[in-house]
């Protein structure tokens, strides 16, 4: 080991780019906008594309390439100490039907220059450092998502992952049969690894999918941990009446009772600091006549905040609150999801905080408003992120965009933290 | 004449319930609730089989019957003066396609009950009294809905009417032609009459449509008018973002801009005396994905007042009141119908009111809060309109109903005011 070498040093813009075009092929389509972007479903020929593309990357280094049951692909650059437990990095290459050239594929592409940069610079490490690329994170074919780390960690049953049926019928059991031959065939020596191996931490890089670096002025998101959600279904029942002849002290009119009650949650939910979400999205109304007074509105609550007790605090006032405010309305409200925030641990955060600084990159602290592999990661092994901006926070979309600059120095902050890592 | 004698006293209660019968039994269905509906659209074998029966009921009194070119149908009661303008009453006998049994042909039968009540109490009239039963006021099979007596008036073209279609193509020239051909069949002799013929008077028998009149304990409603109405469509555009990651002040929310925009007509619309009626229900969000922040909105509103200048006034304050309230987003109103209330003359109300109060019958003033036939020939004669209540003011709906003895109540009014109107 040459101590005073940081592969970051070695990171490679042009060559991280140009991988990023050549997966953007794999699946790429052109929308109205002209804008470039990817439908690469997991487990579909495209998948099966964007695995032999980083099989090819991984074999012409040498390195060992295994996979677990469920296809997550793991890379290994070799540290010193072969039984050591790897430290990982990754994230996933599926995207939404309509999604962008960089959400998942970007932590993968990163992972992998930081390794090469590591072979470039001629760094070695304690550990070995596995590149992981996860299966079918965005449940675009198959669901549910992050079904490759979370069955990896035990969160989702393998058996019941295998049973699932795509849109036309295909078992998954079929689809992931063929994806896992074709990896065998690419990689020759496809080596098998069990679910949920040990691992000494995790750091996974993505874009922000949201606006707040690019807004600060940010190269670097320090990631603090990923928010919690509680998910509700509100159904505000009322009574429809002729929007001619009913006065309006005897209707029962569920859209105006609907306004009073997500009036009443903006109020709940008023936050200084800009830092908790809530969100009103989706609603239906019935009849959904012009002159027919609805009888019922249906719409969907999202609420995320970093941290628990505001959560649960809040969350569990909603549905008195909701009761009370729809009256003469009546409102059954129930929680359809209800994910715990993750917080990283302080010694990843101040390790990538530190690469960062030292590189000097512009950087803040901030939680991940979305979900990620790392989420799941995080409840078996120390884990963190590292995010970079992306065009005005847009994600899931065509108009996903990212710099060659800022993927680049993400996978400098990448690569110098895999190595301070590896060598604890 | 007798003057002595109210034909009142004649109206059949039993007789007139029968035919409310008979008439349901012609596109009669039982909903899933159990409740009896009537789907019997203009110019149906349903609406020819309504017409053979009222055509059956004058000719058993020996009424001379008559049709203009759009298949109003027209029953003669004879006054001591043939050439006399006759004074009008009627409705129509078609209905919405999950209609009750009584909008529409309560006004035909009762009028119908009103003339058999004259002939039951040897009363003569100085004018002959016509009853009419207006084409297609439903709009259910071919659009515009009071088709008959618009075009009747001259509002609507005739030539125009005839080249609508159905949803199966067909020109209402055709069904038109099926109608006439089979109402001269039953008729024998169908005598022609002329669009727009002088009209000495009109009085509309109508169920209110509404909930006023059984609040208040109410027999009869003694219509004032027909309110005027403004109905606009309204877009409010926004961004989508992500839910997790977009801070909430950063947002262009097209829901919350929505709900501040409605708070504000809730508040330019308050009335006290709550007359004024004030309605959005209709609405559509989009992309309406639970974690995409809303980037549309939109919605209807529906306005209706009895007073022209409430109308005007705060009608025209919308558009610049929801693109105030709306901001960050923006908004696009657009009105889409603007209808002067109809407002009717104060001796045919207090023909109605006298004729009421000799029944003793508790009855109060309301203006409709619905459309009626009756609106479009206040255009060109006296015009008034008599109300019974229905049931908790259901209307359009298998639930619609009324009581054999409300319905006897209203025709007994009707009968009594007829008869006043037609010796002037």
């Amino acid at each position: 080991m040459r101590p005073n070498i940081h592969p970051s040093a070695r990171v490679d813009e042009a060559r991280l780019w140009d991988r990023h075009e050549q997966m953007a092929a794999i699946g790429g389509f052109v929308n109205e906008q002209g804008h470039r972007g990817v439908n690469r479903a997991a487990f579909s020929a495209e998948d099966i594309g964007a695995r032999r593309l980083l099989i090819g990357w991984a074999k012409a280094r040498g390195w060992a390439i295994s996979s677990d049951p469920i296809g997550n692909i793991f890379v290994r650059r070799p540290g010193r100490d072969p039984d050591a437990a790897p430290v990982l990095t990754g994230s996933h290459m599926d995207s939404q039907p309509r999604g962008g050239r960089f959400d998942g594929i970007y932590g993968v592409l990163a992972g992998l220059e930081a390794l090469e940069a590591m072979d470039d610079a001629g760094v070695e490490t304690e550990r070995p450092i596995d590149l992981v690329a996860w299966s079918n994170e965005e449940g675009g074919r198959y669901q549910p998502g992050t079904m490759g780390s979370n069955t990896f960690v035990g969160g989702y049953d393998f058996e019941k992952m295998l049973a699932t049926r795509d849109g036309d019928g295909i078992e998954l059991r079929e689809a992931l049969a063929e994806t896992m031959s074709a990896m065998k065939d690419f990689a020759g020596d496809l080596q098998d690894r069990p679910f949920n191996f040990p691992i000494a931490a995790c750091v996974e890089a993505h874009i922000e999918q949201g606006p707040r670096l690019e807004a600060d002025n940010r190269t670097i998101g320090v990631v603090t941990g990923i928010q919690g959600i509680r998910w509700y279904l509100t159904k505000v029942f009322g009574r429809t009446d002729h929007a001619g002849t009913t006065p309006l002290r005897q209707r029962k009119d569920a859209v105006q009772a609907t306004l009073r009650v997500i009036q009443g949650f903006n109020e709940l939910m008023h936050d200084p600091d800009d830092v908790l979400r809530f969100t009103v999205a989706r609603m239906f109304v019935r009849p959904n006549a012009p002159s027919s007074v609805a009888n019922e509105v249906e719409f969907t609550v999202d609420f995320r905040h970093p941290d628990i007790a505001v959560l649960k605090e809040r969350g569990d006032k909603l549905p008195g609150l909701a009761a009370e405010l729809a009256a003469p309305c009546t409102v059954e409200m129930n929680e359809m999801m209800n994910m715990a925030p993750t917080v990283f641990p302080d010694e990843l955060i101040n390790t990538v905080e530190a690469a960062t600084r030292n590189l000097g990159h512009p950087y803040m602290h901030l939680p991940s408003g979305a979900f990620h592999d790392a989420g799941y990661i995080a409840k078996v092994a120390p884990t963190t992120m590292i995010f970079i901006p992306c065009k005005r926070g847009v994600s899931h979309n065509e108009a996903e965009d990212a710099t060659p600059a800022d993927c680049a120095a993400g996978a400098q902050v990448l690569a110098d933290t895999l190595v301070a890592l590896a060598n604890r």
